[in-house]
């Protein structure tokens, strides 16, 4: 079976260094024909022309590890209506236009997989999708990104402040030179948007409640350690009567849980089921060699016919933000009032306040009084 | 598609719930038409005798949950032969009898699949083969049984003895009356035993380095948590340069790993992969719904076709007891002397020798030493 992989960096590199190195039985009969690349000095099967690789019928399966919006959307369109399999890594195109990827998929009989967009080198999709063939999922939760868990690790370990810690990232490659997608949201919020399309049959827009984790300090995780917590970036959404609940925050966790225990840069990501309960799934979410290896995985299901099924997004499910009750930390130079208080802490001139248990849409009031009186103030829910 | 289910008890109770509640496509297809168990006033579907199960054309799948080896090894082995699909639970039989039934079912053109005897519903083997796909794997550990990891979560946690915490468990239906399967390492050498058949393509007896952990005391606790170190009962193999090591014995782990912050009954597994590097699988590895669960995703695999890969054992390894050099912990009321020692510490009457980073081998050259002087002996490696 022969591939060919857009884009030659990181990821696509990776994928060619597996097929190629390989050892196993599957990998000997898949072949990396062509590779869509600025130049044939970086590569040899190289070429610059995307429509040697669209008109080339021996091609079954294009691999799209170009990232972003554009050319990925149009090269992967072109892709699947002529009738070639795509694999991608790319979770902001898959997040985008899961659905007419889907539909273009099942018209021309050909598969649309983005195993790696999600967790990159953990098996997450594809147990999730196993998982339902048996059980109703209930929640889905994790640290789904990589750099945001770098940064608050080493904020925790070497009580380091924020900013610094970010350059560490940046000058390790871990974090990009504009950081947003990786600490405001975006990155969690397309990753939890296709896994809600695996486990929920839904396909939703990104205005669920996002808060960023820019804003989070040192003193902040000093005054978590006092109570022995750590804080981790979530992406969460929860299920119940017909209802979903999603959003991307901050969240508080015991340091002897799981969440706590992730270090560095590695994800861990929960489904809870009916029957299964709570499954995890730990791994390195980034990285040419665990990116590349989830790309092949899904290139040799193609080869050898496993029935992946078709994502089949019903939206069924009603947006809510008051689904769940849970306490939240805020953390501000303003007090703030009211019944949905629970209690208020001056820890080093901030003042640390505690809700009551309540709903997204109560925390979004708290938050927007806040807003106005403290741009710095950071919002983090305890899980 | 018609099953039988050998055996009525929490597994194979759950079974018959998931199949008979479950709300999903492939699940609306499968129907239990048959129960294995001693009397009908326990099940409505019940007989006693096999061979109205054996003889009957319309039951395409055995689901063996009887536990032990006897009936059960015959019980699989007439299944097999009748050309029917054998999807079982139990750990004990499956790690005896691999070779034999893996070569019936070949023969017989049917499965023999057995998720739920490793890790109960956490989708270990299933991720393990189908890694192996792409990648290959160098190690695998973990905890593998929930009553040894409840008994030290307990001990560590409440600060109690081994022998009142054992009976809390038991009292709790989490250990047996007679605990020695659990404790002792039964149990987990044949989980680790499935484990490397997967991984590995090997089939080994269970004569590898395996030590009990049913010395373990609150002072060996106490000693372990002044240096941040919690303890669990691990079972392990390690391959390089063509030779397996593999162990089953208590280790020692930072507080923070994901190993520490594993609660009560549930299991991680890790395997590594040269491509993929450590994923971890965590759930409850017990447990009426999980196991069930983990036996039904089986026997969907087989309603749907999935191509899980035939168990190829081809014993190319050889074994080692020299492949790795570790620290090793070893508590007792003598002091040991030599060259393997690095460091020992006198604590609450006890001697805490640390050793040297040396192999299995040299660990049981000590361990045979203390042996004579000190039956209470403990020994923990340091993960």
């Amino acid at each position: 079976m022969k591939v060919a992989i857009l884009g030659y960096g990181t990821v696509g590199s990776g994928v060619y260094e597996i097929i190629t190195n390989g050892k196993s039985e599957e990998l000997k009969n898949i072949e990396v024909k062509s590779v869509f690349a600025r130049s044939r000095d970086k590569m040899h099967l190289a070429t610059d022309d995307i429509n040697e690789i669209i008109n080339d019928d021996e091609i079954s399966v294009v691999v799209e590890c170009l990232g972003g919006l554009n050319p990925a959307y149009e090269f992967i369109k072109r892709s699947l209506e002529s009738g070639k399999h795509v694999v991608t890594a790319n979770k902001a195109v898959a997040a985008k236009y899961l659905d007419e990827f889907v539909s273009l998929a099942k018209e021309n009989n050909v598969k649309f997989i983005f195993e790696a967009s999600v967790g990159g080198g953990i098996p997450w999709l594809v147990n999730l999708e196993r998982t339902r063939r048996v059980d109703e999922i209930n929640r889905v939760y994790g640290i789904f990104n990589g750099t945001s868990n770098y940064i608050l690790d080493n904020m925790y370990r070497n009580e380091q402040e924020f900013d610094s810690t970010l350059k560490t990232a940046q000058d390790l490659g871990y974090a990009e030179a504009d950081p947003s997608a990786d600490i405001d949201g975006g990155d969690v919020i397309n990753k939890i948007i296709l896994s809600n399309a695996l486990a929920f049959d839904i396909h939703i827009e990104p205005n669920f409640p996002t808060y960023s984790m820019r804003n989070i300090t040192k003193n902040d995780i000093d005054y978590l350690k006092k109570y022995d917590y750590a804080v981790k970036y979530i992406g969460e959404t929860n299920v119940a009567d017909g209802k979903y609940e999603t959003s991307v925050m901050l969240s508080i966790f015991d340091k002897g849980s799981q969440e706590a225990a992730v270090e560095l840069n590695n994800n861990i990501i929960t489904l809870d089921g009916s029957f299964i309960g709570e499954l995890k799934f730990y791994g390195q979410g980034a990285g040419k060699l665990p990116t590349g290896n989830a790309i092949v995985q899904d290139i040799v299901d193609i080869y050898s016919n496993i029935p992946r099924k078709d994502v089949v997004i019903k939206n069924e499910l009603v947006q809510s933000n008051e689904l769940t009750s849970k306490k939240y930390l805020l953390r501000s130079s303003s007090e703030l009032a009211g019944e949905l208080i629970e209690s208020i802490e001056k820890y080093e001139n901030e003042f640390y306040i505690k809700t009551k248990e309540i709903s997204l849409n109560q925390l979004r009031e708290l938050t927007k009084e806040l807003e106005e009186k403290d741009d710095k103030y950071l919002v983090a829910k305890f899980h």
